[in-house]
């Protein structure tokens, strides 16, 4: 099958002038939602799938903001007619999460009482109230019903928050290399790029300068990250033991390793991309994520959900590893739910699911339309 | 088997006012090398034992340094008369390695040709400087041949180049949790841990005042270890999804997972015993670790060596996973060596090696003395 790109899309935006309540107990005065869509909302308004991002991610998940671009959005390759999320069918909507620095409100947002941005100000937020958000997004479009809620890894979460606790609302789910709750090792890594975004002397508590973040705790944030994101098994084939300049040392403290400058770069990058009080309250929110709190089991958790449900996860991811899926497919199988599971075969990691396009595409496009 | 502590004991010194030159091609123009010694050196000067520590190690191996000490050393539970470095049997010696903090010649040392420490003018080592600086020690001990050299994971590092480059010093190894050249993801940390490092301000190119040193970066490259150390299901085991405070979360950036308060303790117990140049000239010798450099197989480095070696994995270590021991016993089986390989079963991650001294006890033991 031939498929197609989405093409130029903008960014919209949702504004709330109503408070949104906050798990916390604290409350937002007022909020925005950054989103895209790509497709056309059908007469019915039943059509609507929404794409659900991880913690780097954002709204802009397909096409091209300008025909320059040098990338379109992360999931453009499962965006588009013919293709998984196919926009010749469906109505696809991507928002940015609450607490994110791409449009929606967040630390980088102004906070109305103080006339100057939140800051460290901002209130700690959950999965919950990313998906609260979400909510009055598509009650402002007029949307009752999503056809499917898709995610991986955070993106995950919101999802399973979705079928959780806003199972009306949805039709459908579809789950990539996520999970149920937050892990003591996936927890560990947040804590660790928070601490060194924290300790890094430019965070200024949070109140730093725009202009002079703390670059360096974001950079040895993002590192950490990249490498939970990455396989042993794909790190070893790009990166080996390979020497930057030549194939003999220069026995140096200075970059040596190919692997060096690759998270060099990918840290400059990301700096330039990302708010590191962004990072402290998004990863936070994941570290909280347990959809069993208050509950008996993770069974319970999910009882009202008995919709059609897509599981993938991969062999090489040890963020999220199968295992983490497999508790959703257990607890799913004792609420009754249609569960599909796919523990799919790459070398690519926990990324494997902004990546293995050719692999899910088929799969998420088969159940997407089965359940249409 | 009742076994005995070693008591008291005190750190010696070996000087050798002697260059010592190194792998990049530099050279030290004189070390020291500090060293512990349990047991006694028999008449015939055959009856020693090198222990070889990993990346925090030290030369305090076994014993206590004062009666009111809080702990004994590093691998207590491993020597003393009835344990598998039997003090009864064995002459047991354990040095601080080159590039170290704890009483050998590293950065923290005065640099004789500038009249103030090395700091970062200290040349970068390797795992075979650190190796030529022991043969050294054990010449000025009289030894000519060693029962064994045992070591875990950088320790290992060690153990393997004794094996191939002074075969005929030493008469058997022990390997734990090691490998034969760092693969990329131990590279990746390690070089992560150094960007934590090098990018605090205090760190100053390594030019730190000793009392004002970058501990905010060695406290991340810490707790990047530590978790590293540790196998994800002895991680959740310990530390779950648990608050500090009670048994509701507090929606703060602030501490709030037991798993923060553990990473921040052993950070701060770490920052008050190691040296942060220390840290970045032994993760850099460890990264450079390749023992098939210059040969066309492992096989062919570990030529030279055909005497009974035991090979020690756990099935919970990730950073040196059984595979990568795997590869040196397929070596050894090659070079026509006597290996006993076992993967022994422990929860406790690549720490296993310093943890499970029951485990490990009497199969170290059995072999040693096989081998007297």
């Amino acid at each position: 099958m031939t498929t197609q790109d989405v093409g130029i899309v903008a960014t919209q935006y949702f504004q709330s002038t109503q408070p949104l309540p906050l798990a916390s107990g604290a409350c937002l005065p007022e909020f925005t939602v950054a989103y895209e869509t790509y497709g056309t909302l059908n007469a019915a308004r039943d059509n609507a799938i929404l794409l659900l991002h991880a913690l780097s991610g954002d709204a802009h998940a397909a096409g091209l903001h300008h025909p320059n671009d040098r990338k379109p959005g992360w999931w453009d390759a499962m965006v588009g007619p013919g293709r998984a999320f196919d926009t010749d069918q469906f109505f696809v909507i991507c928002s940015n999460v609450l607490g994110g620095c791409k449009g929606s409100t967040g630390p980088t947002s102004r906070n109305p009482q103080r006339q100057q941005r939140w800051a460290s100000d901002f209130p700690v937020i959950t999965i919950a109230d990313m998906v609260n958000a979400q909510v009055q997004l598509i009650d402002s479009l007029g949307i009752t019903q999503l056809h499917a809620v898709a995610g991986g890894s955070m993106g995950g979460f919101q999802a399973v928050e979705w079928m959780a606790h806003h199972a009306e609302r949805v039709q459908t789910a579809v789950l990539f290399a996520t999970s149920a709750s937050s892990q003591a090792q996936a927890i560990a890594w947040n804590v660790i790029g928070r601490q060194a975004i924290m300790r890094d002397p430019k965070w200024m508590n949070g109140w730093y300068d725009p202009s002079e973040p703390p670059c360096d705790g974001l950079a040895v944030a993002r590192m950490i990250g990249h490498i939970t994101y990455l396989s042993d098994q794909s790190l070893q084939g790009r990166f080996d033991h390979r020497y930057q300049q030549g194939v003999t040392p220069r026995y140096t403290l200075a970059e040596e390793f190919t692997i060096e400058s690759y998270l060099g770069y990918q840290a400059l990058r990301f700096n330039e991309r990302f708010d590191a009080n962004s990072y402290l309250y998004i990863t936070k929110a994941m570290d909280y994520w347990d959809v069993t709190t208050g509950y008996a089991s993770l069974a319970q958790a999910l009882a009202a959900w008995q919709k059609p449900t897509l599981v993938l996860s991969f062999d090489s991811d040890w963020l999220y590893p199968t295992a983490e899926s497999q508790k959703i497919v257990t607890a799913l199988h004792h609420t009754g739910a249609d569960v599909t599971f796919r523990e799919l075969s790459s070398p690519a990691g926990h990324d494997a699911f902004l990546i293995e396009s050719d692999l899910q595409n088929p799969i998420v496009r088969q159940f997407l339309l089965k359940h249409r």
